[in-house]
């Protein structure tokens, strides 16, 4: 029997980007955070404490910025191709790379009508993420590519029930027809292509197709919502494979105003904290190909 | 010499009230956090423990909840004023009352080119503020209302520069001519009239204003484009008497990558975190009425 | 009429410090957030985009790490002082400053039953706060200082009540005898003396004086507690001449367990987020000396 | 080709439980945040709309707080054991469950030299963690549990170097042979038994071994020190199989006075908040039997 060293990578998390266009009166903007890990044989740094093989996370930070510049991030999906590969192509030791973007989304500001040159309030609403993963080098190199965004809060104020639930001995809950639904958003799809993709006209689409699913479907429970903005994604969008959701259920209760004398037929809710319910599920393709380290998450070792 | 209570208030603080209108199929909604103060001789409960002339939080809660049913919130000063005259009106010892709203704005789901009747998603921009104070009662009473702002992040990519400044010993700072330029704006304005306005037009007037001078002055420092701001403010809408503003300078530091052999003219910034400048400032008309207990916040104790 | 420049100030929020002292192989660390704020005549920037008089927040950053190496920080009230009256003493045309300081504590981690020398872990308790502020120079110069905490979360699980209290329309709360009390303590008081005052034993004291009294009287409202530990602190600080305190009531109701057939004598509580109960007093002599601008907080102007 | 549901899960998340044990004078407290998901066919509700196999997340609330009152929860590890048998033994279709715990220390208030009865302050540091998974029935039934804590900030102000690393063209950082290095360690460990563990001595002796580790390593590189503290704990608790720590390096920068004529032998630092790097590593036993489900969190589906 003997303690070895497990799973391990390291980077720079949180590199917080921002690139600007300029080449015409009318810049354009890119805010990013950016984090990346590198994966490989750096055992010697943790057995003994040998860093021969490790690249500083100052150099990954270091690239991330000269990227920004030398490479261009015209899109955040290519962007972290580049950098991802690069770690791998031309950084010895390193095996595998990761790099997990958000994007902070920012819209001109309105001045006698016409949408300003190089002003902009951040928009504030979901943030955008991607993550690239990157193995093997040369025809050997695999590549994973997932898009997603998170904070998406969305609310509908009728269309949505919960009844004929299973009850047992704690049930007390009531069921109801008419109920304000409510969630923030956390969503993740897998690409089976990465070349030739129009990356933001994609986000976009698939953004779309959630919010209205979401505004569409009549709702029997947070799950088949869930089902249905997944399955309309997949039907769109043929080189996505899989759609991960996890969607908090925000309660808004109604708010007990009989004590006053006062109906409150729908009106008045009080929107709770905490806890919350929390609905995860996988919609996938039965096809779909194997997701590798695709979903290897950045903080997936803990 | 004495030992002896002196100021004090107390209340229930971010009530998370939802209001959804549903008199015809397409919905309404605002989404506010309220918190009230009342204050008043209180003086015994301190002292003695007494709790004769204390109305309880709760009940300052429940009445928060009722009023969003039975007065409505079509505005949140309007609401605003009706609980603290409530409070100031009909519960007696309260001498005085504040409330506080904060409120969230959310967009309507576009589905099929249009505009979805009961789904929206949450702006995610800045918040929306308000603080309405009432003293007294029947003729004597007063009233003072404050609008305002926060979280607006704003940013702007060429047109500022900082030059000129003084120095000393531990000046090393470099003069700049173009500089990105960004902050997250609270403002806020005191009003001296509180009939008749026309609360989410002046709001929404205010926040087109203090937008579109950020964009539209060449900064020579974050101090001119906050008086520019509070001036077009004061300008434009006579019932206002002040604006306070603060702004943190969210620093975008110009990233060095000459190390690496590239140039980098106004492309690639990091986005730092702490520590920040921070620029307050108070514009006012030189003959607004005094502010009386208008700006002396919720949490104005500590 | 006219519209004018009002209030205004300016300075670096948030400076991180961390100081070691490495005299001798035991080494002491200091962990500070410092925000220095400007104020006099800076009129000019605003109002015409003249830097002449502005000295940047980024020369008063460089001074506060500077200051930390040069008149060291043994403790974070005097380091505040000497900032304070630097920036009034030397910088024209600086006619007040305002220094304010977070500090983080921490302790030595034990190994082997001893204390060790040069590593600890954050202690994560409450904030200790301080503010310095000074005003004018040589004879005329005046001095305001206040210590403080905040982020102490203290509960009692019995010894507490809430009855006998005032009743209206929208009362529904029922009195209770024995009730979970907790809050998360913000406590600021102001000293009348600030040369020869052992800074750190002074805290301490202070902050035992708060804990003890919260523990040992019997409560029978918040308020009642409040005023007794700010009177416990006037009575053993003959230098201190107020206490303010700020104290949200942090919601632990009892769970109902009827439903299930289970009876919850005092033993199960659901800890709530919001809404929360806020009180806040001033506990003072009655022969206080004028406060000055010693509350005029660093975020006073919004 | 058709369009499924995938791996599917959902819960009541962060149910703010305080129990509170009064039996004789001197009150016990535990405070916990609980998250249950529940595992199984729940297919139909995804796909169907059809609740009823669907115990509602309101049902798991209120055994969460049922259990806490019913099964005590003297250790939160036995407790989270005992609801996750609930929902897999007693829940048709139920057929894994997970119930995640957060539990948050409280201290004894020290007056006169005593400690109290009951009264408490928030430790503030660490939060311990607990994640039981059962899947199964009767003989066949599964138990994983693994432990942990996180937000345990670390620092040694010397010991701790970082040399002779790879460089490329991109790296620009000196090696250092002093530094600061700190962190805001997560670490959690699998246990191979759950029977007859006394779980709270096995916390308080493995977070020893983490700190106590942290502190005697001279650290050639983080990795080096997380390694370390993985091997102790193996080897000093037979009945955990693997370690998984996870360590932003909070980077302290020795501050550049120079520009001013002062020193700076490794006293005055900036503590910088992002980016950070980020090292993460499993340190584990070569006959570690399978993890299973052990691992796959409440948010492992995105």
């Amino acid at each position: 029997m003997g303690i070895v060293l497990g799973t391990h990578q390291y980077g720079k998390a949180e590199n917080r980007v921002v690139r600007i266009y300029r080449d015409t009166p009318r810049h354009e903007i890119r805010d990013l955070s950016v984090s990346t890990a590198l994966r490989g044989d750096f055992g010697l740094a943790h057995t003994a404490g040998d860093q021969a093989a490790v690249l500083p996370t100052d150099s990954q930070k270091q690239t991330v910025y000269a990227y920004a510049r030398e490479k261009g991030l015209r899109t955040v999906e290519d962007y972290a191709l580049a950098l991802a590969r690069h770690f791998v192509d031309d950084v010895e030791p390193v095996a595998g790379a990761r790099v997990e973007v958000e994007e902070f989304a920012w819209e001109r500001v309105v001045v006698d009508g016409a949408e300003h040159d190089h002003t902009w309030v951040r928009k504030g609403q979901e943030v955008r993420t991607a993550a690239v993963t990157v193995e093997g080098t040369g025809a050997d190199q695999q590549v994973w590519v997932t898009g997603g965004l998170k904070d998406l809060t969305i609310l509908k104020s009728t269309g949505s029930e919960f009844t004929g639930f299973r009850t047992d001995p704690y049930t007390v809950l009531q069921p109801t027809t008419d109920r304000v639904m409510a969630t923030s958003l956390v969503a993740r799809w897998r690409f089976t292509e990465h070349a030739g993709v129009d990356w933001d006209t994609t986000y976009a689409g698939i953004r779309q197709l959630l919010v209205a699913t979401f505004a569409q479907v009549h709702s029997l429970a947070l799950q088949q919502t869930l089902f249905e903005m997944g399955r309309a994604v997949l039907e769109a969008h043929p080189f996505v494979a899989e759609v991960r959701l996890s969607a908090p259920n925000k309660h808004h209760f109604l708010y007990d105003l009989s004590p006053f004398g006062l109906e409150n037929p729908g009106e008045v809710f009080h929107a709770d904290d905490r806890p919350y319910g929390l609905i995860q599920a996988q919609v996938t393709r039965d096809d779909a190909p194997d997701a590798g380290p695709a979903w290897y998450g950045y903080t997936g070792l803990v």
